[in-house]
């Protein structure tokens, strides 16, 4: 089966293009038509390319392919959001040991990766990397948590936060509103950082414990030491300036895409047993997971609506791009 | 109990200098008449500082503190050797989880901590960092394996390597000639990268499955990627160079003292899930199994003997600074 959709790309000079996209339906993919996609600060990396936008989406499944009934309980009908798809090479040790999302011999990872194309009507997409929604949790909301509450959520979920653990959160926005919520119901301590305090109350109604401002500090004292760092600025920042806020053996997470390096500090690294660790989203049981947690716990991305035009998704991206956005866009159809 | 011993000490110009140590045996302490030291690195960066030198001690127990008998099975005639003294302040939290070596309320960890001061004749050590030495391994052998046997051994151990894991070792010097042979040991496959060629037939005899020399080399191909990668060359290298040899979720240590920041890159680290983790050593239970497993491997440093006097510590760290040590100096009383 085939069919045609709206879809929104990039372009060369960064201006929003409308085009038709095509996909045939493959035998493991299912069909969604599109409602809503959020929109994330990694599109704006990728708006220069002629690919399509939007890595949250959210819609209805048509149609399904022909293996479908055998390899997952997907209908037609059901409410589902998009993530990465994992390849399958069946030959690599990622593959061979179930992590498919790093297959070494996909070219996923690359720059053809983000090009989900949820800024559109719909598409065809492997039904490994759709998850159906909670009924509790509406369409808008949910288009965020897909790739903006994974990111915040793996690190803590994958990698052995516990209740009680200091989570710092730097940077108060789409990825840093969230990660306040999940820490807070998590049972651990939200640590928020925010350039000034004009996201301080509203930090403390998302449930942190502290919040610190940051602007024109060049030294933090009197923090109890923090066990876990999420960096979710669109910028990397110093990270000289948050070493000594750290506990022995934190774990920091740089969330924010970057294709610069960033200077890490060595020795206070290995005095204290540091780690920098990748993470790049949640894993298909994480996903899961994480969409049940936020629907019983009414963990929800505050939204700015926007519709899914070249407009529409012009202006949401203008917004994001100028740090205006509180806290997460969702364009509609 | 109260002893002087001699002892060499760094100073401001980076002359070694002869003076009298005194130190007061502990309740918990023990005297440790010192036979032999290894000479690390990371003395190197300690010279200028009027502070004793040397770390990785070992020498034959003469005096145990009135405590000792309680808390440890150490006793007067034991052959040990030395590690870090790991502080108690009993409400820190890493000292509540029984890390105390990263104590937060202790100084250890900054200049005071490199003070061990194994270039002495003796000295009074905290029993908790004492290690009976098995009795097939000599001391000279020893020696080098308090500190850099567990620097390499650590990460191993410590973070999940498993039989048959990849494990790049960059750089064959006193750290790297150790991780070959404990690497090889521990039934993974030991990935040699040096300099040049000058040191393969070495490598391979040490039990390397593979060499790559690095000199020139802009890009690596037809590696397979290693899942762990232990860095010990004196100057921490380009990471870029070698992050399209790692594996999915590759564990990365930069394991040279350093004190300037190591650029970092971010995209593929998210991308990967790649690690950049921090390792000082090895806890004391670490440290044993470690010794357990070299005596019973035949895990053996590559001595170059000096002898324990002003010029013969002036010698050998010459001889290491000029990257001409084959592979570990020792001196010896």
């Amino acid at each position: 089966m085939s069919v045609d959709f709206t879809v929104f790309k990039g372009s060369k000079s960064g201006e929003i293009v409308e085009a038709i996209g095509h996909r045939d339906v493959g035998p493991r993919q299912a069909l969604v038509q599109i409602t809503h996609s959020g929109v994330c600060g990694t599109d704006q990396h990728f708006r220069h390319q002629g690919q399509g936008l939007g890595h949250e989406g959210v819609g209805i499944i048509k149609v399904i392919g022909s293996m479908v009934p055998e390899i997952s309980d997907l209908k037609v009908g059901d409410r589902v959001g998009m993530g990465w798809v994992q390849k399958v090479c069946l030959h690599c040790k990622p593959c061979l040991t179930g992590q498919h999302s790093k297959c070494l011999n996909s070219e996923q990872f690359g720059t053809a990766n983000l090009d989900q194309g949820s800024f559109s009507t719909g598409l065809a997409w492997d039904v490994s990397a759709l998850f159906k929604i909670p009924d509790a949790i509406d369409s808008p909301s949910a288009g965020p948590l897909m790739c903006g509450g994974a990111t915040v959520w793996g690190p803590l979920y994958e990698h052995g936060a516990k209740a009680g653990d200091r989570v710092g959160i730097l940077g108060i926005g789409g990825l840093g509103h969230l990660a306040i919520q999940f820490v807070n119901k998590m049972g651990m301590e939200a640590i928020a950082f925010s350039g000034t305090e004009s996201k301080k109350d509203e930090a403390f109604k998302l449930g942190a414990s502290e919040f610190h401002a940051t602007k024109g500090v060049t030294k933090f004292e009197g923090i109890e030491p923090i066990d876990f760092f999420l960096i979710t600025t669109n910028v990397l920042p110093d990270l000289s300036l948050y070493v000594p806020v750290l506990a022995p053996f934190a774990k920091v997470f740089p969330l924010t895409t970057s294709f610069d390096a960033w200077p890490v500090p060595i020795f206070p690294l290995l005095v204290y047993g540091y780690s920098i660790i990748g993470s790049g989203g949640a894993h298909p049981q994480s996903m899961r997971a994480m969409l049940t947690f936020a629907a019983t716990h009414k963990i929800r991305p505050i939204l700015e609506k926007f519709p899914m035009t070249k407009e529409g998704i012009t202006a949401a991206m203008k917004k994001l791009d100028e740090g205006n956005m509180r806290y997460r866009a969702i364009v509609e159809v």
